[in-house]
């Protein structure tokens, strides 16, 4: 399994920054379209936990805005042909609060999908550690 | 890509299982070697933006114990033979508090291994959001 391939790494690349701009810009059916379109799609939101596209779409409905954040580091790694995990650190604009999001894609027959993602705020209060 | 063949879920989920125990007795020799020996591991904690294996080994090093948790639901999705996706959504004991860990693991020639993790809590505060 060839890891880093140059070549999945952009391809990874673009659907990282095709959704960014598209949740900057509450863009629903971009959103929708990136996320594979099966049960087994899982969305853990900073406030939700998401099983399946149908609940993930619900809940791009419900969105007015989304916080507007400014990418601090972008890291993404690629196995093989068909699998990348792309993991976004980012800074909310106004707050300052540090948010996290891991994405994993897969290549489907249908194209590159977001399978799974998990996004968070990185926890200011130590007591809720440990982890 | 077969997506979901059983052999490879019940694989991914052997290495889940071998994980949770050994988070729960600090066992932190055996979370070690189930991470991917590699600078471009990832991890994303409650509390902590943690990149390559080493910062991950120092981490566990610095723990004294774990916070107890009990499995509420497991989430397995399993790609092709070398890659799965796996989801946790636990509730601390004592505080009832909800967290998800999401674990991409591939299979490496040295073995299975978790290439990036994420965990956080379901954020309380209403005010958090949007996402």
């Amino acid at each position: 399994m060839q890891i880093d391939d140059p070549a999945v790494i952009a391809e990874a690349r673009a659907v990282f920054d095709r959704y960014e701009d598209a949740l900057m810009n509450n863009r629903t059916e971009i959103l929708d379209s990136i996320f594979w379109a099966d049960p087994r799609t899982v969305r853990f939101g900073i406030g939700e936990i998401l099983y399946g596209h149908d609940a993930i779409r619900a809940f791009r409905a419900s969105v007015k805005a989304y916080a507007q954040r400014v990418q601090r580091k972008v890291h993404i790694v690629a196995f093989g042909r068909d699998f990348a995990a792309t993991h976004l650190e980012y800074e909310r604009v106004g707050t300052g609060l540090i948010g996290r999001e891991t994405k994993i894609m897969a290549r489907l027959p249908e194209g590159w999908r977001v399978v799974s993602a998990h996004v968070s705020l990185l926890a200011p209060d130590p007591g809720m550690q440990p982890r």
